[in-house]
């Protein structure tokens, strides 16, 4: 492993950027001066920025350098999605305590390719330096539209309908999973530790060496997600839906409000609710859940409406359109229509299964509440 | 002080951004969506970020939270001036600990907003989150210049005269400032607390109570920074020179290279020559140094000359312009020409006063080196 006060900043930058090949006509200069140049004479420039903390949005228990590395850049591309635009460039900033070599970093980049790659995105820049403790990463994603192809939050209207790609709560879930099979190991570990130090106060050598070879043997334990691999993929690896874009603009529909679900399908719903002053009525029977999602919530002893509704990190696309596309939407694969707008008095409204009303709040993911 | 968990992200970004309203007419649509929405359909786009980590970048001992957000919007502010463009957005991102009350952010968002308002600048967006530990803080700000305009660090041209704004080395030299009367705080504080613990030991009430009467005193401890102003406003809160921009616009003067200086005349100077494919010879003679810094440095026993190619955060311009503007140039107020463009193999020398040559090495502030 390479010590990265070994390269310095310029060093790893170099060392980083030095394979980077613009791919868009938008992208006029990279990264090496104080700025990045870009042009953008015939559409609007969208703009997004995200800032991940290790131990608040990620545990580098559960994902790897690479792992992190794409996600950071997805969940950026995907807010460029969400206002029905194209992604084109990426500004990375990056900044490492002592822990990380620059293997580490090379990791993190390769995933951020794979990602940028995946949709044409050029990475135009950024800063890389250090923290006092922990890793964190600030990504600002540069995309393009033209005025009138714009979605908004701001845009739904009464009768449109409310359309939910892929399927909800399986990021939480995975998460879950992560969470408990971390647990596992760690009982088995306190617990091992806890009798070694028993043995030792009480000098037995032959139970000492039997009790560390257990030990040794937990360093192979292997986390038990057979059968659930859908579950860590979408909380580990999750895409932005950029194939429902296309989908929509090949079917000709224009969403009237739109935006990702990164919180949780009811705090979004609230978001487009607000900014487009309605209402909105949904279906517990149509909200889109995953075999291995409703399994893993019913062995959990979760209620998966409450994981969907709440769960976030799922990525996939909120957004209204006019009753009229109604038939277009049904023909298409992967969108479910979950519900519809209503006027603003009448609340946004969950009806569930057995036909009872529920007002819909934001139980979502908030890093600053308690 | 409000608890931020009390808020919550939106309520707290809503508290922040309400009475934000744009100026200019490339921000389209600011802060509330996925994306901010630009428009610069005659002109190139620039972009820059920044990361600033606390215990690395800054220390909150040293400076308040309203000179943090000026600062970092300042900095970043000045890499846009840096190619010859004019600053019109800023996206910010902020994580905080739970030590930070709503009242703390407020205060951020005050410098911020005093540094934006200086040059014209719009807040469009950002993330609002949490850190497990420290404050993390990353700036994205984007401006704009027409293609003909722009000044990369990869222009300057052999006999090409080097100019630097300002002055050299305050930045760094109140910084030294700092850290001496943060030293002699503790220092006076750790001497008190080892009194305490043996007049404790010893069982002298009498004693005890006049140690605790000097350790309450020491509250009222204020460095000792007369006739040393500058040199923490330098430190504290730089100031990009949009200004100096202006004037050499004014005089129609177009530099070949620029930059500005955040991590040290020489490393700045070494980017250019290296960029350029050029070599330089600069005269310490010439470097432009202030009294206070020269009077801070003698009483250190520092090489003021060292501080001023080596000291980072200055945040002056480093220009180069052809040798026919010399006359423009030195009718220019804050101006000076330090030395000339020469080929790439006679390398980066600087020339002291007793006309010894020395080789320019790269010994600025680096966060990732040890």
């Amino acid at each position: 492993m390479t010590d990265i006060s070994k390269l310095g900043e310029f060093g790893l930058i170099h060392r980083l950027t030095k394979d980077i090949k613009s791919q868009n006509a938008s992208t006029h200069y990279g990264v090496g001066d104080d700025c990045a140049v870009l042009h953008y004479p015939d559409s609007e420039v969208l703009i997004t920025s995200d800032m991940l903390m290790e131990g608040v949005h990620f545990d580098l228990t559960y994902i790897t350098m690479e792992q992190l590395g794409y996600k950071a850049a997805m969940v950026n591309i995907s807010d460029i999605f969400a206002m029905n635009g194209d992604p084109r460039q990426l500004i990375v900033s990056i900044a490492v305590d002592k822990r990380f070599s620059v293997e580490n970093i090379d990791e993190f980049y390769k995933g951020l390719r794979e990602a940028c790659e995946k949709w044409g995105v050029d990475i135009v820049g950024g800063d890389t330096t250090s923290t006092r403790t922990g890793l964190a990463i600030s990504i600002t994603c540069i995309g393009e539209a033209a005025k009138e192809n714009i979605v908004y939050r701001n845009g739904a209207k009464e009768t449109d309908i409310i359309c939910v790609s892929g399927d909800l709560g399986a990021a939480y879930m995975g998460l879950q999973l992560l969470e408990r099979e971390k647990n596992v190991y760690y009982e088995q570990y306190d617990a091992l530790t806890k009798k070694v130090k028993e043995a030792k106060k009480s000098g037995n050598q032959e139970n000492l060496a039997a009790l560390n070879n257990d030990l040794k043997a937990l360093n192979d334990f292997r986390p038990d997600f057979a059968g659930r691999e859908y579950l860590l993929d979408r909380q580990i690896k999750p895409e932005a839906r950029g194939d429902v874009i296309r989908q929509l603009r090949d079917a000709n529909i224009r969403p009237t409000a739109m935006m990702d679900i990164s919180d949780g399908l009811s705090s979004e719903l609230l978001h487009i609710c607000h900014q487009s002053h309605c209402g909105c009525r949904i279906y517990e029977k149509n909200i889109p859940i995953d075999y291995q999602t409703a399994v893993m919530a019913e062995e959990m002893n979760l209620n998966v409406t409450t994981c969907a509704l709440n769960g976030g990190e799922d990525y996939e696309l909120l957004f209204t359109v006019p009753i009229g596309d109604h038939d277009k939407i049904e023909a298409m694969e992967g969108v479910k229509q979950i519900g519809y707008i209503t006027k603003e008095s009448l609340g946004a409204m969950l009806i569930t299964r057995d036909n009872n009303e529920f007002e819909i709040t934001a139980q979502g993911w908030n890093p600053l509440r308690e």
